[in-house]
């Protein structure tokens, strides 16, 4: 089963130092809608996001959906975390305990950010 | 010269209802750094961000920049405007007097969107 969160997201500390570490992150996903797809996507989506919702660090979370039909990406999901470290551990939680599978031929791109501009 | 706004976001009134045009959108721009542009890459962002705040209607805008190195895409933005309508006057504005070509081989995905779920 394809899973959510990509596994270089899940594993070790992602070389960050300790104060990077402790400020908040802004996890971006990316979706690739296949066509006719868009709400089976929203679905899969709400069922991840009321998992993660509840769990330690989770802050907020925006799915956001194209005007127009012909944009690129369709869907595109921005979530603020506490730390990398809670939003790995959440995501480690998702992916043992969720067992809802994606929309055949759903693509994502996902990773963790920083604001370096504004 | 390849622009920042792709001319779909530019034609017309993105076939919105009046009501819906009047509410704030974001605009979410996706790109895909070259190896070794990343920095000519925010540069470029930089001048299109000076221009554009400055226009009517601009709200705010966020660079985000991946953690991780391997991240399919290394730069997001996440910009707020108060309407379809003002982004893009803004945007054609920008294609006619701002004269900052993008690095080689950039490609980037920019469309508006509105939050719905959160």
């Amino acid at each position: 089963m394809r899973r959510l969160i990509p596994a270089a997201l899940l594993i070790g500390s992602l070389g960050l130092a300790p104060a990077a570490q402790a400020q908040p992150v802004t996890l971006i996903n990316v979706f690739d809608v296949p066509q006719g797809a868009l709400e089976p996507t929203i679905r899969f989506w709400e069922a991840s996001r009321d998992f993660l919702a509840r769990q330690p660090g989770y802050h907020s979370t925006r799915l956001h959906q194209a005007i127009l039909p012909d944009a690129r990406f369709q869907l595109i999901n921005v979530a603020v975390w506490e730390s990398p470290e809670a939003f790995q551990a959440a995501a480690r939680r998702m992916q043992a305990e969720l067992r809802v599978p994606p929309p055949p031929g759903l693509a994502f791109h996902a990773a963790l950010y920083r604001v370096v501009r504004d």
